[in-house]
């Protein structure tokens, strides 16, 4: 088995659904966590492929981008799809989510970067609710077609791990009322009731992304 | 051989790189052609898994999202990467490059929809010109390591067309200039000089994006 070392902020964000599948798969992994506090980040910054983290690090090899880390251990350890077919799809997926993430950060962005309240607004308005109408949209209309109850065919796949961890998140910071999307709460009892997933989520650091 | 329909816009876009593999390839597709114009986008929206184009259909199933329908043909036709690992650095290039283009995008929507020339002027400066050069600098980066003169491995992968398109896209809309990136230009050459590659450049439709 090889040496697996995942580095990333404290905190679920884009390495969530890596540890989560490490968890499912029972395969142990160094779980770093750095901080800009402390400086631990600037330290390691320089030696990132892209300048960014999530690194998963695999015997020494680096690989970047959070994506491209979660499809090569969902390959690896039977959670990408059972078919080409359903590989295409959680792939596709978790593109749409990164593309909802991008009208997403727009809208944190400017609430740190200390923009007007009425920009915050526009943005949130004009961009940010919109993308989440569409991304919850595409969510329960694959749902609603689902026989397995998951995204993709009849089983796990990594793009269940990126959806329910993102419906958290929104939950957490006030974007998504439960009472309002019954089938992403259901994917995400369903996905967070899987015994190893259960364990790793009793057990795991509470960050509010 | 399954039938295959590509379905975009009149334009590379998000949907040339797998135009790309098909000719690579050498198998044939139908390359369909929509517009916002004369109603025939409007005509095929509803019917597209996320409401988006590119799709590909495979003998009537339906995959949306541009890097999920690469990623699904150059692994069939051979050009996702000769291992786990390399198929993860490809992956992770066209991850980093979607995240260059959502900070271009932002500089094309504020021209688009009219913002002030002073706006358009800041969101150049503080969001796309900094994406840019980071995108460019870890293209650069890889290509001084490249062994072989591709991104990834020994070989092509879909992850070069995406970097080669993004190049003459990047050039004709005046975000880059040829002599200041002579290794980026140089893939270019690499990739537009291999001959099934070489035949569909010098008779597809020449388009600005």
């Amino acid at each position: 088995m090889p040496s697996y070392k995942l580095t990333y902020f404290d905190a679920r964000g884009f390495a969530e659904p890596a540890r989560m599948l490490f968890h499912l798969a029972g395969v142990s992994f160094e779980d770093v966590r750095v901080s800009r506090e402390d400086g631990s980040w600037e330290k390691v910054q320089d030696s990132t492929p892209f300048g960014k983290l999530p690194v998963l690090s695999v015997d020494g090899f680096d690989i970047p981008q959070s994506a491209a880390i979660i499809r090569y251990l969902a390959n690896k350890f039977g959670y990408a799809g059972k078919s080409p077919e359903e590989k295409a799809w959680a792939d596709a997926i978790v593109d749409q989510f990164k593309d909802f993430v991008g009208a997403f950060s727009e809208l944190i962005l400017a609430q740190r970067s200390g923009k007007s309240a009425e920009e915050i607004a526009r943005i949130s308005t004009e961009i940010t609710t919109p993308a989440k109408e569409a991304w919850f949209k595409i969510l329960n209309g694959i749902l609603d077609k689902s026989k397995s109850g998951f995204l993709v065919g009849d089983g796990l796949t990594f793009a269940d791990l990126v959806a329910v961890e993102n419906v958290t998140t929104l939950e957490k910071n006030g974007f998504l009322v439960a009472s309002e999307q019954p089938k992403l709460i259901a994917l995400r009892e369903k996905v967070y009731g899987i015994p190893a997933i259960k364990k790793w989520i009793d057990t795991r650091p509470d960050t509010p992304f």
